[in-house]
């Protein structure tokens, strides 16, 4: 049986070890506990389900990081990471959702065990499933440690992409691509939510072009009608109606790189503030593409967006993107740079965003966006191919089931 | 358009509040923080994916509980909370992911703008997304007040189900049976694994018996041959083999609600070392729901599998289930009691668990489960309908696809 294969060469992990310890040199720190699972995936190649409980890396100025971890995932990290077995330390079951022990007691034994009871340790205070409690934990444990916040400490390492992680992106743009057109087709009156994310997830999986699909970090959200005021809520069982527009939010997922897209479907003749809201925001797409060139700062895409829209009356009071790259759940963003007025990072080659301008209004909301690559020079590229418009479908209508006749509950239609 | 309709009764939201407020009093709190996504939801019905930035519920001793949260996500707690409107709260989205600012300074202020600056505050320290850093905030920001570890407080009032979480539960099995069933018959020789994963997230958005399926808080995990070892990996694109076991850890969801189950099927003829397993597990399994009585202790369950097993020489080190009901990423167990032989809890009827006894050898691993509930009396009610064994199948090979000849590299099949 063969184990898993590295994602990456070797020179890339050593590229990214490199990064993390001159960041860390220079916020003067002797060790650095790594939480956030995206970063240990970065660092180490670790990759499972099993950032539910306490885990982490250590990384010293040298020699190997650590993989710690509940025990039974000691198992799974020998058969992802690149580091030798002797690298990773697996704790007791019975430390996991005890009422009496914590596992950052057993995290503190090994940082005493390496010698590092009196060094200066960051730690990522505010990424994710590093608990309040692991910290009062881990600073009791070990009073003559220094403890220095390193939030984003890797995750700002991780900005500017290599050639290896933009192929995985555009692995990861071909699958959404594929659930786009797969919407496109599939989205008519009639058919329940939950339908169409079957197969949005289906798609996902199957991959595309060769290339087997990953879970993304975040799963398919698709408000409809006035529910579109709001981004982040799921699917249910209900069927899309004419006279309402639908935004899809995906992302294919390539061995845990992400390109999430945008697309706005619309069942019917969609009226003039709707017409208008759409032209407004192509065109503040493409200034913000045209923005979005090395040596241009973050806020110049905001500020170039922002012209088109509020010409048109439109104001939005949130940032439109984020970086992404390798993302684990509850987020595709790198949680690093974002896209607004206020944020001054020069943009560099290499560096991939999404840019997110969703317009979520009172009583609608719409979304055209773009995962976009910085290149050398020029505009930005965008990893996926899809129109830049809101699509338009009118007078189709699902064919009725035998299971739609009767006029079915409609949330909990028979799907038999 | 309809606003989305509440999954449950008011008397059962009613419940849920007195339930906690109880717990509040006993433990002298004067306000509780509540950021588990999954006892927001439990408490106040919001359902959203935005647990990816800072966000709760503020309960307090009189009065409707108060959402906080993103500004833009307010739009999807209005349209999901059972609260009027002003009770959800929405901060501004230059707190996001900032550098200079932290949402925990805008919660602070609506804590102040309560008359709750010297208030006993109970904090949830260590369950899902109460960050090192949110915490570190909110005591700077409220020098006055005291904060207590409310950890599980909340977590703990969801032990035992009403009759309506329960029918939820219900829902949830059928969906878990059918996509056992599915992996019961598409899994043969040949198959890319990535291509089952499909089948499986399809089968689970589909839904079953009539009502549409949710997003599972885990993914499938599948791991085969010796990579089975390790509990907690996801898939790639390789293809199953003969001579290999993989087992299937999965759940249906029904509005955030589970019944995981997991079963082992092996392609081939299993060895003695494997056979003699399966009935050790069988009879633990078996021994277990006897024991799994109202009145009994979570550890008479996990005393009663040992005996089959050790009998067979085989030693866990690991608990062997936990509370299952609503949840959110990223775990599907509620994080209290836990199977093993330290937890006196006194079982209850109405409790439910994924009684989860899964076997992590060195280079085998098998998983047989159950998700159960504890009746009035007698032995534990079983959630599916799951032969409980192995399932072997021999002889079987998928049909060679033009895509499978000339050996195809095993991690960038071609799916075209």
């Amino acid at each position: 049986m063969p184990a898993l294969e590295l994602p990456f060469s070797s020179a890339e992990y050593a590229r990214r070890l490199a990064l993390v310890r001159a960041a860390m040199d220079k916020a003067g720190l002797d060790a650095l506990f790594v939480t956030d699972p995206s970063n240990m995936a970065w660092i180490t190649a670790y990759d499972g389900w099993s950032f539910y409980v306490h885990q982490g890396v250590i990384v010293r100025p040298d020699g190997d990081p650590i993989w710690w971890g509940r025990g039974q995932d000691a198992n799974g990290a020998v058969r992802t990471v690149w580091m030798a077995d002797d690298h990773v330390r697996g704790y007791r079951d019975n430390y996991v959702q005890s009422l009496v022990r914590h596992p950052m007691q057993d995290l503190a034994a090994i940082f005493r065990e390496l010698g590092l009871e009196k060094a200066r340790i960051g730690l990522e205070l505010d990424n994710y499933y590093f608990s309040a409690k692991a910290h009062i934990t881990l600073v009791a444990e070990l009073p003559d440690a220094s403890f220095e916040e390193a939030t984003g400490l890797v995750n700002r390492q991780r900005s500017v992409k290599s050639g290896e992680e933009i192929t995985f992106m555009r692995r990861a743009a071909k699958i959404t691509d594929k659930i786009i057109n797969g919407l496109r087709e599939r989205v008519v009156a009639g058919v329940p939510k939950n339908e169409i994310v079957a197969e949005v997830l289906r798609d996902g999986a199957l991959g595309a072009d060769g290339h087997w699909g990953d879970y993304p970090a975040i799963v398919p959200l698709l408000p409809s009608g006035t529910d579109a005021a709001a981004p982040h809520l799921t699917w249910d069982g209900r069927p899309f109606a004419n006279g309402e527009a639908t935004f899809f939010e995906v992302s294919g997922c390539y061995r845990r790189y992400h390109a999430p897209l945008s697309r706005t479907i619309y069942l019917g003749q969609p009226d003039d503030t709707f017409k208008r809201a759409e032209a407004a925001l192509v065109a503040g797409l493409e200034a913000g593409l045209d923005a979005a060139r090395a040596g241009n700062r973050a806020c110049d895409i905001a500020n170039a967006l922002a012209g088109p829209l509020e010409a048109a009356g439109i104001k939005r009071g949130e940032r439109c993107g984020y970086p992404i790259g390798l993302s684990y759940p509850p987020d595709w963003g790198e949680r690093t740079i974002s896209l607004r007025a206020e944020d001054e990072t020069v943009l560099q080659p290499g560096m991939t965003f999404h840019f997110m301008p969703g317009l979520w209004m009172q009583d609608w909301g719409m979304e055209i966006t773009e995962s976009i690559l910085i290149t050398d020079s020029g505009p930005a590229e965008c990893f996926c191919t899809q129109p830049r418009q809101l699509f338009v479908k009118t007078n189709e209508q699902a064919i009725p089931r035998p299971s739609d006749i009767g006029g079915p509950d409609p949330v909990s239609l028979d799907l038999g």
